[in-house]
């Protein structure tokens, strides 16, 4: 059920990125169905389009670890991938620069996630004597 | 069993819109990598990937909604979704002007289920005294 | 067990060709957030978008399948989508025309997954009489 959560709180952050987008364009004169022209804008399409990129993996290694290891230390790790995911948005948008560190974040949160599902499900494989 | 088929369906949906941007690259002679060029093209294009940013969310809450909640109503809003995007799909493909309507439909069928799932889940939660 | 490593080394697959962005991005002078301005570069990034365009595709027709019909089955359908994408990607990163090989297998190998799995489903909700 926390995973559940945690899932629902990072889809609503990446629609929060979806409204900024449709801002910006009418902010900055990008008029649909284009999608550059402005650096400005396009910081914020990228932080947006950037996020979508990593859901997958964000979204699949959260739900595989919860479901073969812990899903507490699932959830945590999410609100890990979440906050770097928010750093990542403020940094980026003001600047293509300012996007490193909310960037590694949520990257080493997903590696945390992905690599502990596999290994973990791979141990079991192993010791259970099958898959 | 049902929400597996409407995912199935939105996927084939969403499949043919893909084909319909293998096909306007050929018909507006739009060479692979390039994704611009012709607003006509883009347009089409920007169905496709509109409606790819939409999928997680889209699946993730049709999912939980009807995990946490009922299949039933899930499979109808889920339905509700397919039909705002075929609206969007034949709107935007003729004009950037007519991808409102479609686009609300599908937008508010994902806010019912979203905050539909988020509600219920949290309602389970203290109900249940835990999570 | 199995659809879930399948899952896993598609998404590592996946995580790989976003390194190889990042390295064209510093090869060919692509500063962020611009994704366009030489084609060797975007050929590197389109490896990626395209790939994933078809994640979700791949990724719910590999559970569906495993969940109606045969865990095993998928598995090895799921491997030859991983193997289509990396002849994708060899292929794609070298040349425009050189990616169709690859594409058509990764395509194929989704089609039997979709299919598969939605003709199971109904083929289950008519003999079981429900769904």
């Amino acid at each position: 059920m926390l995973v559940a959560i945690v899932s629902l709180l990072a889809l609503i952050l990446y629609f929060v990125m979806g409204l900024q987008v449709g801002r910006a364009r009418s902010q900055y004169k990008i008029e649909a169905p284009a999608t550059t022209g402005n650096p400005d804008f396009e910081r914020v399409f990228r932080v947006h389009a950037n996020t979508l990129e990593w859901l997958p993996l964000f979204l699949v290694s959260l739900w595989l670890f919860a479901a073969y290891w812990d899903d507490r230390v699932a959830a945590v790790v999410g609100v890990v991938w979440i906050a770097g995911r928010i750093l990542y948005m403020t940094g980026y948008s003001k600047a293509a620069a300012s996007r490193s560190t909310g960037f590694s974040i949520q990257a080493l949160a997903v590696g945390v996630l992905l690599f502990g599902a596999l290994g973990r499900i791979i141990y079991l494989a192993i010791s259970g004597g099958g898959v």
